[in-house]
């Protein structure tokens, strides 16, 4: 019956102009939240970056705390596509970890979200805290710890003078997570060359082939 | 004559007392902004803090913006007094290098401030933006990378191996920054071992006599 095929197709319809919004206000939130912190999550601010009611933004996300942790989780996606999804495209091993260095740098540099990393941004903002939006960003910086430390050990056959990976794998983030945050204090690009010799020398010293770090 | 003695002495009592407000008031928004960041430093809610009115806090401040710029001040006293001036007392060279080095892990980990090193907390939220509270921010930690470098430099007779002093400031600031903040969002205090590790690690590297890494 036409009437009912309308009926279903009308819900449909607004579900799918529901997603659209809700993804098109998430895109962003990543960005203002990066560079002014979880807390300038607003539904009222959200929707007057849109053009749209907060009523409407509202009905989208429920409460405040609903919209961050969405916000979270989007920038954790993005994360994933920009670093992530390309390491594991490297062939396992020392292409891997040093691929991950260098893709972790680009995406800081690169200003993915405008305020460096994501992570790093709102990490500062809510580790002294407790609650849902601490408990998300850590589990996120650990896993992103543990995906480094793995990367490291799976790399340990080609760095034969490798004496401890959980010691490799903490100066290797130290690198880049001091990189994006003296790049956006101090507004130069440097901390980034920086981290990037820091890198090679630090695997150059486990025993790693040059020709591999290029 | 007495009268002249006492209108005299009545303004200083109460510049004095004036002063001890001040310091109670910024010894409070130290921890505060630490913790919550420098917008949390509202006159209302530091008066609230303090028992006192806001009119007075106000009076004695100004504006909120004065507030925050001599709480970033007071941190940085806080700072000189826990790190800077103890590593100065060091002989200069590598033992000074490495009595900053830890000096500024015990001061991170023993939370001087309470959410961790004051400048680190709130330069991941200033540093998107423009304006006076960024330029104190980012003036602090160019003068902090400033000062580890010329450690390094000063070292540089006792460590035979280093190639590039710069190289080497990099990454004995990273550990310690990448310390702070893995220790805050993972609440636990290994961080500050492997960076420990990290530094003796490089410093050895750059050929450091490691009884002088005590």
């Amino acid at each position: 019956m036409a009437s009912h095929d309308i009926a279903v197709a009308e819900p449909d319809g607004r579900r799918r102009r529901g997603d659209q919004s809700r993804r098109a206000i998430l895109a962003t939130a990543v960005q203002l939240a990066s560079a002014e912190g979880l807390e300038a999550l607003s539904l009222a601010r959200l929707a007057e970056h849109r053009g749209s009611s907060k009523s409407g933004v509202a009905a989208l996300f429920g409460s405040k705390l609903a919209l961050q942790l969405a916000t979270i989780e989007t920038a954790r996606e993005l994360f994933i596509d920009a670093v992530v999804q390309p390491a594991l495209a490297a062939p396992k091993g020392l292409p891997r970890l040093w691929a991950l260095c260098t893709l972790w740098l680009d995406y800081s540099q690169g200003r993915v979200f405008d305020g460096g990393c994501f992570f790093r941004a709102v990490g500062a903002e809510v580790d002294s805290r407790d609650g849902e939006l601490r408990d998300a960003v850590a589990e996120i910086d650990a896993q992103w710890q543990a995906f480094v430390r793995r990367a490291v050990e799976e790399a340990s056959p080609q760095l034969p003078a490798l004496d401890d990976a959980e010691l490799l794998a903490f100066r290797l983030v130290s690198y880049l997570t001091a990189a994006n945050a003296a790049s956006l204090l101090q507004r130069t690009d440097r901390p980034y060359a920086l981290a990037r010799e820091a890198a090679r020398t630090a695997l150059l010293a486990a025993g790693a082939d040059p020709a591999a770090l290029a």
